[in-house]
């Protein structure tokens, strides 16, 4: 297939497009560097350095991998990337390209405002690149699991049923995110499912938990393939926060009470969803979700684990808990569903021990390289 | 109070800010005459002609009216709102500053991108400046009865509880809107909810209904004071725009079946409902949400009313049903809520016979300058 990765230097992108050129599909990725901009900007640079764009590809086809076609150029402008659809005419976009940062989002006026406009205008060019230039073309859009928040009922996939006071109707799931970053892809599914609904284009959305690993099969034949791997509280999750704070020998810093649980996956799950949602897209006028994880862990489980997993390397770890820098419930009711993505073939990689212990030893070496300063919050949520 | 009114120079803005500035409210409109300008482009201008906003403050004052505070500024300039919010620090601001027309929000890219930028950017602009500069300050934001659309079960006033599997919670009422325009509208309260919870703003969304009338207390001292009336297929609603073909000797154009119901109120109402809110203001940290009409016809209901009305001067007006450019649903359920503003004090003035007949009486002496080719819709929702 023909498929446009927007966003091809992100932490996903990058493997995607590895993985997407290996099993012979034509692949244009798009990029700008916003987040590289901004991680220089927040001192949040990622901990193994990489390649550009241009030279990771350069580097992967080297290598013996696929040729792709690179395009350094900003989606939110409309002009650049309707003309990049309209020239590719691409049968999937694979739409990554958004802020991805909670935390940076919330640091003030300017961020937020950079947060709201890249993320809306991209989601809203690409449906009008789509609808002007390639109608049958399906849009694969990386939504989050943080779109639902934690109601306390069940969380279902994209959609439920309500019945009030003795009539029933079907609507999208309710969603309240946490920070203005996962506000934003609240608005991004509105807006899909308007134009879903009014010009019957095709989109998968993509509700996806926190995503950890560093290894795939593509980004495994040379060091320079290696994924983005920030630890820092801009742009780090928390298992690769902890496991840096493991590596450094620094407490494992729990946010609060440590209950807060979410959904995630390994790396290459996201992989396979991303590539099973192309390879069975959604109908015209459909807007299709799917939540995408494999496990749900609280932050005390994932510290746990790390703890452990540190242990096998002889590493001593301590936990604590610190103030909370975000707004968010540290113990909540947590039940969302994911049978979607199995029912088309999904086999989960779990979180084990060994893939946490194999990420430590990717990090060991860059031990002298961890800025202590970044690991700790730097951004409130409100003040 | 000191009331800021973004959005001055509007159908609602200009009447809204005469009534405060008559109530003893310390005054400041905020336009940049967008509506005028897309009024140009599409070949919509109002019926009446009107002086602009500067002149309209002058001529009210001179007729006895309160001074108000004049600013012409594009709200979606951060720099500039902020200022003025800054400056004037206003106990309550009247958000109306969006670009109202759904045709115009379906004409292609451009006019989408325009409204979707404008309204949100503009929530987004305020919702900062407030936070930045006069955080005690209320919101009152204009939404509209279309944010929920024609779901299949009651609608509330905003909020609704969902029982789900045995377990229970409190959910803004599902949205899904019929254009681009009321999605911008939807986006809008998703993001003030989203800024109340983390940042303990206060703000009241009014969910409001087609709106009629030309005639307020402060309106009717002077000809030229008259709120502005469109009666084209872009910025007119479909009150103005029966009244019109009328007024013209054209039949009244129902699109489809014209079982299309919604809830209508008149302009009285409006400036009172708004008085209500902001003179009982939402706690710190509360959204609190209002659905904003008085009665409900449907449209084959409205041409009958306008037919009648008409036959009282003497103007025989045939009714035809026409394709439907939009896309909506042409006989649905609708039962919404509308009890709060009621309970806060609102008087209701009903769509009698009499009101329609003195709009009548407004219209026939610019009976020669209606253009025929405006009445027809010119943007289809899709193609």
């Amino acid at each position: 297939m023909r498929v446009l990765i927007l966003g091809g230097d992100g932490y996903l992108g990058w493997p995607t497009a590895m993985s997407f050129a290996e099993k012979g599909h034509e692949v244009c990725v798009v990029d700008n560097y916003l987040r590289r901009r901004i991680a220089m900007e927040t001192e949040s640079e990622a901990l193994i350095p990489t390649p550009n764009l241009a030279d990771r590809a350069r580097l992967y086809a080297a290598a013996g991998g696929r040729a792709m076609d690179v395009k350094i150029a900003d989606c939110a402008d409309y002009r650049l990337l309707s003309q990049i659809v309209a020239e590719f005419q691409p049968e999937a976009v694979i739409h990554y390209a958004e802020q991805p940062s909670a935390p940076y989002s919330m640091m003030g006026f300017q961020a937020a405002d950079l947060t709201l406009r890249n993320n809306l205008g991209v989601t809203f060019n690409l449906v009008w690149a789509v609808i002007e230039h390639a109608p049958d073309c399906h849009i694969v859009k990386l939504g989050t699991m943080g779109e639902y928040g934690t109601p306390n009922i069940d969380i279902e996939e994209g959609w439920i049923e309500i019945e009030h006071k003795g009539r029933k109707d079907k609507f999208l799931y309710p969603r309240q995110a946490g920070s203005l970053y996962h506000t934003t892809k609240v608005l991004d599914t509105d807006l899909l499912w308007f134009y879903v609904r009014t010009h019957g284009i095709r989109v998968t959305d993509l509700m996806q938990g926190p995503v950890y690993g560093l290894s795939t099969p593509e980004a495994d034949i040379d060091p320079r393939l290696v994924p983005n791997f920030h630890y820092d509280d801009i742009f780090g999750t928390v298992v690769n926060r902890f496991l840096v704070q493991a590596a450094a020998g620094i407490p494992l810093t729990v946010y609060g009470k440590g209950g807060q649980t979410r959904g995630y996956l390994n790396l290459n799950d996201t992989l396979q969803c991303v590539e099973l949602a192309m390879q069975n897209p959604a109908k015209k006028g459909e807007l299709r979700i799917f939540n995408q994880f494999t496990e749900q862990f609280t932050v005390n489980e994932l510290a746990d684990r790390v703890q452990k997993a540190a242990a096998r390397l002889k590493l001593k770890v301590k936990i604590e808990s610190i103030p909370n820098p975000r707004k968010e419930k540290e113990e909540h009711y947590y039940n969302p569903a994911h049978s979607g993505l199995m029912e088309l073939g999904l086999k989960p990689h779990y979180m084990t021990e060994d893939v946490l212990v194999a990420m430590l030893e990717r990090i060991l070496p860059f031990q002298d390289q961890i800025d202590r300063g970044r690991v700790m919050p730097r951004v409130r949520w409100a003040w």
